[in-house]
């Protein structure tokens, strides 16, 4: 193979600056020059490693293809500047050859590794196959089928567990302190277990993850949350805590196991299909996977896929909540099924199905003590969310329990669980408060159908049934469900601020079913006869009292009006719907105007990036435009930008996206670039300085060797390097301090000339000295940047600086940016990011402080709001201001 | 008064010229140089009419001022050029005085009128009252009251016709003839009132109004769909239209009413606060409003809430779901105790509540029935869809036909009605087709809880009740389920394209139920001892397959998955729920991928403009980018613009926005000025000029008069004309053409001073002759525009050339924006509006002719898709093509 003809110009820049102009040329045909030499080193140094390092994928295509086109002259880099016009003619042709040749190649190569002889009906099926693997349906099933696999799994164990600690309590019932130390000491070794885990090998694992994943779906990338360990850490954890019955729930982790499972499985699926490359998809799948985690907790498909739209999202495509709801379906038929099969069911039904009659749900009379429920909850929402946010921010500000927690936090979920366990302890307190039920037995008896305030109901239950735990010979019903609802709320307050997996959801619905029964056990005992009509005398049921109070106090926490469909769902019945509505409205209006909810209280005291929502009352507070507030001070290259540019960009800034100039007088806006795309360039660059070097070197020796070339070896190494398109947002191999490392003037590459000299030691006469070298390596890195194989967007976000807060506010929400540009007359004058933005809404409220303004909130003062066009379309002034001549 | 000095230069321009540099001078500082010439003008003539026409509201305050302030010499309209600093900071302190008296007026003014003498608590109560009327929860909960009373009266006519349908039909039973002719009559006299009001005087009123709501909602302006006649005429013609019995629905009217309500209840409390006049926020109150319209019609919250998203919306915000749902509960507990207090139920319950067994609700086994029913459905769904396509078409296509209708739509109307009450006419062929029923019957019957195959069963059937219609001698229930399924079927199809108020949701709900009754009399009669269990035998209930039936086959026209949670609470049971929702979702799965839904086929028939969606399968078929599709020949203003500009492009365009650039030259896009704006700024122009050309005639006759003023009547006459904002967007009382009248050279003022001269004979002297006027004329017309008191929106959407289609798409879609500006490098270069984006959408979807991707539809066909990036960040060639120096 001749190689064609190389540049030997000592001086590389005008070789360069020819190349250059080429610009249409694809990277394979740039890379084509330089394949005598990576196989040259390859031979002489036998470095099988380096090689593969070397070459990209790319250039291994560009080898076969230049050993095959071995008799065509097609590397023309000496034309001279007037031959460039022909030339670009020239390389258009080459290129469609190069690629039809390179296509050619690929096949061939398919053939060779398996495809080989293969049947036309294969060949079918596996096209078949692959196209499935794209295909939405197949995801959704496949989500659907593993969480309701780890629902399943989950409470299996979990019962087993709840089961064991029961039967190990009765069986040391001879001894009460023996039982006591059974009684406690069975969720302690379970809680430290958990947390033990959960520190050690995934602390991202902890917590309820709901507000992690709505920052994730706002398009913030957190690292390590959405990991194969991270999901197993948490599903077993989450097992040893909800068997240790503290008082937290599952619903929040479910979530976090919804975004897990899609992010898993896209990653799975891309291996088949290249839909799962796009990553706008990837996370409006991981929105479809949230809703089925919820669902498949609760088998609740529309209510899951609503309230996990409620938490997670601010804007919503219809078409996620069809995905969402198509694959809880699935998941909970499959999760149902499992039930039934397992004989736990005969057949599928609700979680908690209540039986409260048909013919006469509620008299209109109730309506105001639902109302009335509705609104205390909300209150006792709002007093959760801040006493748990007291709790944590005691923690954190307490200097002693900080420490304390630093090195033992897994001692204090110790602590914390043999307090409680030793509240609940059935023959001490906790026969006040019902301690000996988990909290499905408790929501379980709270929906019963009877009134267990009228005389004779308490005593009849049997000692064997779970509601003999309501049955005190000296504390009535209306004492032990007090204690209950007051010990449980601080309880769960505290027990989710625990660095183990714990969600809010379970308790707090535990807690809004006891509030529910007390009340209406109280109503049933002032009407003990209930409200007649004309036909008949209905009686007040409790238990529909309990189902109300459930759905209004957990949507005080968590601020959503999804909890009402969950409840309907997870009661099998809706003819307490509208009673359910109304309370959960009203608790809303309540706990939205006083606090935020609990995972937003979270977001902030986890101090995690987001992004407050503007109510609509308050246009007049959000006088701010884009030039207010944005960063004037922007990092960008320029199209005459160096690598040495290039690499002081990348050393000292830490921004995603670069924006490209025109130059730095005209700050013209040509579009944006990665930060892997420039670390791109720059590997690129210091590979064809190596390249350069030991060409250099091996023409100074005048050592002719003779090149072996093996085809077929190196078609088997470039197989083990699977192409990788450059714009992947996917972790970073190597990280930029490495980078750093390589590319630092001493390291760049005078290192691989030392080893190279130190290992060839026939190359000693060499007349390149340390010194030349390093100056000419200096001189190459203030090169111009060649852009041409740099993908570049030329159409980022764009802003002006006249744009109202409230504009870009909407735009950064419905299209989930982190940043966008700010332009006047299409040159760049600053950027705004999130963090501003966040600034600039938080700002305009400091005289309220840090203050969120949900959107049930703004029903009580939005009096007072004006038009925000005015704000925006006025004076012509400020727009004419840097052009007074034009008037 | 003495009306300050004046400039009586003849030639205006340098008056002109000093004026505009005052640029900070507002309105009614500019307008009181004018204001004894408007009063000598209307003393003189003494019409009445036409000062009312000159007067704005701006003006008469100004009147009111300038009366009071006839003691301060403040207009200066003489100073030079060199006088403009002192005075621009004189014109300053005088606009603060001119305010601060204008507030101090108003006042008193709204004293005197009479809030004279109020106490502090008055203030308060109005204060509160006001901001009352701005909150968020009043507006919702107005809407659902005046949804729920509209629904509610709308049951009662209707309810109130059929009965008296049936009272005739059975008073006249003695003779057959007689009894057809009452039971044809009845409904055509219905038909013709309602078919003649629409067409006469709301022909917008026709159809089911969801396609329309969907255009408005995403930011169309369509005339006349949203005013009060709409309303009225829509909800008297489909009360009509229900009362004849023909099979159609009322759900898509009602998401029409929702809407309607929003609007004009927006309009009605922009008169009370100023949020109202947010455009963006009126426009989610709408989609709040369509929430509750068909909430309140079946009385489903949830559901319908839903239902109007998905049909609706393709992105929609949570806090329009939190509005929906907050509204639509309001309005439901209002429609339900209507209906409680109007003795018609008991207590607050479902429209059809069933009353299937708790305990087991279905077998396993039978799940495979309900898919299977589901797949039938999609495709039955499908096929109606197609029909109703090919009868529209059919009815367009045919020439006599067209001509026929276009003279004798409602004649049209008349005969399908006789046509369809023939059929069902029951002694006649209406006997094997249950024909006396209604459609709320059928539906009751549908769900009832006996199995009519069973011996004995339908035998029982007391002739009084409804379900007697299904006892026929010769036939069994399976042919007459056959036959109406198949005869309402087409019968429906053919309904809803008749030019009158008319929705699908309801018939096609019937015909999915019935089917479902046959399939599940069918499952009966092949397990007639249903399904065993170890403990007890589950016999087959075929209700609830009608149940599952209708749900699903609605899913299949509407493309919905919340008619399931509509099912659900209209039958007030969810023990069906994971049956409903799989056979949901198979329907849609099915009908997706062979028709568009029934709202997007008759949006395409009416070619309303609509932006179809794009799958994401589909990556590789929209390699387009912005600068591909995007209007070149873009009509804009410059700063430099003259009113004869302006003139032209009203004339010749119809854009709603334009550009305004800084020079021809350099194109820089500096923001845009509304149509209505440009419309003042001419208007304005021709009131000053008309002033002018007035003062000129005053001076040149050098006739002193006596100013008479009298400041009572003119406060009178300027309080019936309350101020406008200029910017909204309401319908313009002016219209384009009426302006162009006046506008046109010779109409301009030539006409007014014409008359001004016939009536005033003692001006005959006059030195201005018509000829020279209209040379002055044509010089003011080329005179500068003054765009000082014009509002600009300084940051309209911006997209650059290279903009892919998708993230275009994706922003028109999330933003509802009809247009974006093209820039480059800051310059306009060209504009996309939905109408391009649209045909680039289907341009690349050529192949398959116009053709939607729904979601569920790609289920089928999206492994083949690509990595959009691919195509966006590709080459830089082409974005530094336009500058090759810098290479």
């Amino acid at each position: 193979m001749s190689g064609g003809h190389i540049c030997r110009n000592p001086r590389r820049q005008e070789c360069r600056g020819q190349r250059s102009k080429m610009c249409s040329a694809p990277v394979h045909d740039i890379l084509l020059c330089n394949v005598p030499v990576v196989l040259g080193i390859r031979v002489k140094t036998g470095v099988d490693v380096r090689c593969s390092e070397i070459c990209s994928s790319s250039t291994v295509k560009a080898l076969i293809m230049a050993v095959d086109r071995s008799d065509q002259n097609v590397l023309h880099y000496e034309h001279t500047q007037e031959e460039s016009a022909p030339l670009r003619e020239d390389a258009r042709h080459r290129r469609y050859t190069s690629e039809r040749s390179a296509s050619l190649k690929v096949q061939e190569y398919e053939k060779g590794r398996g495809v080989r002889r293969q049947r036309p009906w294969a060949v079918c099926c596996r096209r078949v196959f692959l196209s499935w693997m794209g295909a939405d349906w197949i995801f959704l099933m496949l989500l659907g089928v593993s969480l309701a696999l780890i629902s399943f799994l989950m409470d299996v164990f979990i019962f087993l567990f709840t089961d064991a600690h029961r039967f190990l309590y009765h069986l040391s019932e001879s001894n009460v302190m023996l039982q006591y130390l059974t009684w406690i000491s069975f969720p302690l070794l379970l809680m430290l277990f958990a947390a033990g885990l959960t520190q050690m090998l995934a602390p991202q694992a902890s917590g309820s993850g709901i507000p992690e994943t709505k920052i994730i779906l706002r398009g913030v990338i957190m690292k390590e949350y959405l990991t194969l360990k991270t999901l197993v850490v948490k599903v077993i954890s989450l097992i040893c805590v909800l068997g240790s019955e503290l008082p937290v729930g599952k619903e929040g982790p479910f979530v976090h196991f919804g975004a897990l499972c899609a992010a898993l499985l896209c990653k799975f699926m891309s291996f088949f299909s290249d839909v799962y490359k796009n990553e706008a998809r990837n996370l409006e799948l991981l929105t479809a996977g949230c809703a089925v985690g919820i669902g498949c907790c609760f088998a609740a498909p529309v209510g899951g896929v609503l309230f996990s739209i409620e938490v997670t999202s601010v804007f919503f495509a219809v078409r996620n909540y069809w995905r969402g709801l198509m694959s809880a379906v699935f998941g909970i038929l499959i999760f149902r099924l499992l039930a039934v099969w397992n004989k736990e069911e005969e057949t599928i039904m609700a979680l908690f199905p209540t039986k409260f009659r048909l013919e006469y749900p509620f008299d209109l009379q109730e309506l105001p003590a639902f109302a009335v429920m509705g609104i205390v909850c909300g209150f006792g929402g709002a007093l959760f969310v801040y006493l748990n946010g007291q709790i944590a921010l005691f923690v954190k500000k307490q200097k002693a329990m900080k420490n304390f927690l630093l090195t033992n936090c897994f001692i204090y979920s110790g602590l914390v669980s043999v307090f409680i366990s030793t509240l609940t302890f059935p023959p001490g307190f906790g026969q006040f408060m019902a301690g000996q039920l988990t909290q499905r037995d408790s929501l379980i008896s709270f929906f019963d159908n009877r009134t267990w305030s009228r005389e004779g109901i308490v005593e009849d239950f049997h000692p064997d049934d779970h509601l003999s735990a309501w049955k005190h010979p000296q504390a009535n019903v209306f004492i032990i469900l007090s204690v209950f609802v007051f010990m449980k709320f601080w309880m769960s307050a505290l027990s989710i601020t625990l660095p183990i997996p714990a969600g809010s959801f379970v308790p707090v619905f535990v807690i809004g079913a006891a509030f529910g029964r007390l009340v209406g056990e109280g109503m049933a005992t002032l009407f003990p006869d209930g409200f007649e009509t004309e036909d008949a005398v209905h009686p007040i049921i409790p238990g529909a009292y309990a189902v109300v109070g459930a759905a209004a106090l957990t949507a005080g926490i968590t601020h959503t009006i999804s909890t009402a469909v969950i409840m309907i769902e997870l009661t099998g019945q809706i003819r307490y719907g509208l009673p359910i509505l109304i309370a959960v409205i009203l608790s809303n209006i309540i706990s939205q105007n006083l606090q935020p909810s609990i995972y937003d209280s979270i977001i902030r005291l986890k101090k995690l990036p987001y992004l407050p929502e503007l109510g609509w009352g308050h246009q007049e507070k959000y006088n701010l435009h884009v030039g207010d507030f944005m960063v004037r001070d922007v990092r960008y290259i320029t199209l005459k930008s160096t690598y040495r540019d290039l690499l002081k960009i990348l050393r000292t800034g830490k921004l995603k996206k670069l924006p490209l100039v025109k130059s730095e007088d005209s700050m013209v806006l040509l579009g944006y670039v990665e930060r892997a795309q420039i670390r791109t360039l720059l590997q690129q660059h210091a590979q064809h300085l190596r390249e350069l070097v030991d060409e250099e070197r091996r023409h100074a020796s005048e050592v002719s060797r003779e090149v072996h070339f093996q085809r077929s070896s190196e078609e088997s190494s470039g197989s083990s390097a699977p192409p990788k398109p450059a714009l992947k947002r996917s972790p970073v191999t190597e990280t930029d301090t490495d980078l750093h490392k390589k590319f630092s003037i001493k390291n760049l590459f005078c290192g691989d000339t030392q080893s190279v000299m130190i290992e060839d030691d026939s190359d000693t006469e060499d007349d390149v000295t340390l010194r030349e070298l390093k100056e000419w390596e200096g001189l190459q890195l203030d090169e111009q940047v060649n852009f041409n194989n740099c993908k570049i967007d030329p159409a980022p976000f764009q802003l002006v600086e006249r744009t109202s807060l409230h504009k870009a506010h909407t735009m950064f929400f419905l299209l989930s940016l982190d940043h966008a540009y700010v332009t006047s007359i299409g040159r760049l004058i600053g950027v705004v990011s999130l963090r501003e933005l966040r600034k600039a809404v938080e700002g305009s409220l400091t005289d309220e402080g840090l203050k969120l303004r949900p959107v049930l909130a703004s029903f009580q003062d939005c009096g007072t709001g004006a038009n925000n066009f005015k704000t925006e379309k006025s004076d012509l002034h400020k727009l004419l201001d840097p052009n007074p001549s034009d008037q």
